[in-house]
């Protein structure tokens, strides 16, 4: 059994994290800290864990992370940095659900994020955890930063794409759909169910925090300068994230081919479902499950082509992803405990 | 490894017995059938279940139904009466999701349904499906009469009162909300998202089928007379389905007592969770999974108890309830396959 | 025209009085108060007020409030008692939309709200104000409590059972649903979308505030001794209130007689419609109007009577029921401004 | 008084124009048709209008269509072309809410519609119903093409940037999202609420017929070929619109000059309200009225201009836009009986 810390299981990443290793075979959580809830059972936060999880939230100091095996940081931007040495150390393997380890640049981190970064050292060492793309540098990690929601959209979008060299990498936009539980639970009057529900809007579109990670990540792919325009959105749903790519062709390329080149990228991915061309994907068809699902068009066959990603921001978006990476660092099948099928409707 | 027969797989509580049945270790999903989709494969229907379930709809003439070895119906009213002689000849058994099986009274079936029972001599045999309260007699069944989404919360919550003989029998009180799901996939007007949603209204409260299920079964728990006033409404959301249950006190009984008694009553079944006294379940503890949670108040401290129930009605009031029973037929442990974490939020 | 002051003009009560006087032919807002908020414009907080609202907000020692000829408190419990004295001296008519002057028992306030009455001499001479129940005293009022949102429904669908003297009194049951917006626009993690959408819970069942408001009222109406067994829910949509009243027949009445009953009570009411027997009325169908609307039912012809009553929580709930009082103290038409047609879908 | 007929007034553009009509101080309805409800009390199908509508429908047969000022076709397409004939010769005046009059290319309308156009010599002298571009043409009209819902907004958005010449028109990109409702009230599976709630998704990303309609009009701007590329998505959500606009800049303009410049488009225009530049407008922030918003962002500080447009897609999108054109054409203030102020929250 592999033992298990978590740091911040009050939030929603959190309480995912906890749903999803309940089941998994291998996983024995032994800590969870929270400082609020210090003595606090688990289930009695999360009613829906009663009999599946029975530990109690303790706080940092009494928490015995060291002698964990891993330890996930479900927290807010820098809390991760701040631990994160004195865990190596003690020879504990990290897996960092926010930003801390995300973008190697550590003037890029300081600038959109507003916190000096503690340990840049560590930074250099760290790999960024999306299998798909990076498989092997993970199975050999200490220290994962575990990639963005909408991150993870756009890359394994674009990927194929910027991969061939047949886009135009300087003019890449993508415009994206995220439920309410992206943004965290909050006590905040933005995300109330009154101001939420029954609306959609747009936000942090003249510049947000996944641009960069975004571009550094898509850049080690080509050669060519990319840029992409990021606008997200907030949709009236819980979980659920839809990223709509547009990439205009610089090759001459069938739709035939196209598909193609996106079957070959992902025929041997448990967790990257290419749909036939021209479907149009739901995020319920992944809802509660690991798996993102995407599909091509060609709108009114001119040289564009848009393709169409969904995934559970909660799962492949976050915690989901965090354990598959878990999987390849301690020698595990990648997609154990991680079978779940969508819950539709 | 048993073979299992879907008649019906189009509908809500079809997908959910291929969502949950997708992952049962002993389960092998040999036909599914539907008219209509003749052919198509499932997962094109609906593609959460894309290298999930791998087999097609195919016509109910070809489908090799007395092949299988329990064949469960998701089909309206009607059906399953009509098939069921022919497969028990052939050695299979039968699970009804829907009401054919579910009324021993002839005359009441025939009067709430509309139609003609077409095999009183079945009905005889057929076991009502409640694991809590007829375990035995459904390990021995070929026949099964799944309960109503509604029956089940009435009758889980009203249980322990009755059967105590500490409430008065005759004036119960059942305020039961639904997720819309229940409706079923149909195309109606009615349950359009732009006619169901951001509102809420109470439906067939004058009478409605699920009030004599009900009280024939609660019937058999108390020599007292049964009456329950039942009124459904349609909440707006998917899953989920919360009763509101009233019963007047007819014997001394401390807050304490009534608290102990549930607990009693309930201590080893694995899919009802009594919470503490004075909780307030939510539908989404249960969302996605078989369990069914319960919690007692006593407004006021006055005469009345109120016994709040919650489940997922597409799986404790459905889709999982029917395979509870299957595995109790074929002598598997109850849990199998099951034991999904409610997925939250 | 009537200068009206809103103090409190940030919540969702607050809002809802801006949309509506924005309208009134009458009305003329000469101030609204916001310590937190002094100087901001209303309609940068809300958008929705743009060119329709040009005022800003003002801190409370800067707004003049005792030049307005009538001050709204769309406030906590607890604020506008503490400013209502010094406003009578000059002659500034208060409208209370929290609960400071809806209960004449000193007692009952302290021990339901938790806080001291400041000035129970001005709670004597304050008047209820439910127009349909106490006309002609809101008309000549200077201090109005305005009803909270559940007892409006439940005292509108009770009265003329009471006042016919035809049920029991002493076992009234209200099963009550509320949207979220009556929880108000308070950063608070249960009532975030991530929370409380596609879910439903009870809430408060052990003991609820609108209990001892809707008692107090309806003895008024009856010599029996009235109790109200009340049940609120929480319902995963902004605006709308349902309440499932359950009453017991103690004389012999028919359906007939039942519906004649209402029609006659309500008849030369215009925010109150009385549905055909038997009739679902849906929350929609008063969605952002000042109607009520209710239907009754007879439930399998036995001795319950079912009534069920809807309303938009914020218009005959709140700020339209405060603004109906507003009319009537002016002497203006009672419908003055408040004639919108709900919007559906 | 305008005596107003309505042809189709069961879907949501027909209930919608009901709502605006039934307040509107020069509207008469006279008569409603519906082949299927003939007889049936308006207010019975939709309770929201009780009190407020009080004549039935009638089969188009018994309706005096010829003897009213103006006829709204609130139908599917291809309805409007048959009767507007007729009604014309008997001077009476024709609004279509469908696509019958939108396209002047009758070769474009019959590909994108699939139908024959029966009438092209009356589709020469219709004019687009799109006030703020048309206002002059639309006073003067007998024969009103309403535009679709979505080139409202596109429309709008892009306009004055086509009509500065500053934007490259050949590669526009338009990437919208829409309510459930847009859909129409239709029994159709996809747009249950049990399909359509917490998911999103896009459709008919390949080509829509909106898209002809937009360039169509866009090009009358701009000597530029124009060209759009538009990607359609739904929304759970009941009303409203939201559509991110995409624009390169092909002159070195600054924020500041192209703000002004939108602001300079609409400054007396009552219904197109442009926010400060870098707001994200929500869309209840127009629920249920006639305004449109937008915003202007500019990412990054690069060279595309980003504008977020929203509207009620029933409002402006539908049947607001539609009485606006009935205002504009029989000499009305052309904002009567069009002030409802949005419904927040």
């Amino acid at each position: 059994m592999i033992n298990i810390g978590i740091v911040g299981g009050t939030g929603y990443t959190g309480v995912e994290l906890l749903r999803i290793l309940a089941t998994h075979p291998h996983a024995k959580i032994t800590a969870i800290t929270s400082r609020k809830e210090d003595g606090m059972a688990v289930a009695e936060m999360y009613p829906s864990l009663r009999g599946r999880i029975d530990i109690a939230f303790s706080s940092p100091d009494k928490a015995q992370l060291q002698d964990c095996d891993v330890v996930f940081f479900a927290t807010p931007h820098g809390v991760a940095m701040a631990q994160t040495p004195e865990l190596l150390k003690a020879g504990v393997k990290v897996i960092d659900l926010a930003a801390d380890f995300r973008l190697k640049d550590v003037g890029q981190f300081e600038k959109w994020y507003g916190i000096p970064h503690t340990c840049p050292e560590i930074l250099k060492e760290a790999v960024y955890g999306l299998p798909e793309l990076n498989r092997e540098e993970i199975k050999n990690a200490n220290v994962i930063g575990n990639p963005g929601c909408y991150p993870t959209t756009m890359q394994l979008g674009f990927y194929p794409l910027l991969k061939a060299g047949i886009v135009d990498a300087g003019n890449l936009i993508a415009d994206c759909k995220s439920g309410v539980s992206g943004a965290g639970r909050k006590a905040e009057i933005g995300i109330l169910f009154s101001e939420a529900s029954d609306s959609f809007k747009a936000y942090g579109v003249s510049g947000h925090r996944h641009t960069p990670e975004t571009i550094a990540q898509l850049q080690r792919l080509t050669t060519d300068t990319v840029d992409v325009l990021f606008t997200p959105h907030l949709v009236p749903m819980i979980r659920g994230m839809h990223s709509t790519l547009y990439a205009r062709l610089t090759k001459n390329f069938s739709n035939e081919e196209l598909q193609a080149l996106f079957e070959a990228a992902y025929k041997d991915e448990p967790f990257v479902d290419v749909l036939p061309f021209g479907s149009h994907p739901e995020t319920r068809s992944t809802r509660a499950s690991n798996m993102l699902r995407l599909a091509l068009h060609r709108p009114n066959n001119g040289n564009t082509v848009v393709v169409l990603v969904v995934q559970d921001n909660l799962v492949k978006g976050a915690s989901g992803q965090a354990v598959q990476c878990m999987n390849l660092m301690f020698g595990l099948e990648e997609t154990t405990g991680l079978m779940h099928v969508p819950v539709l409707p």
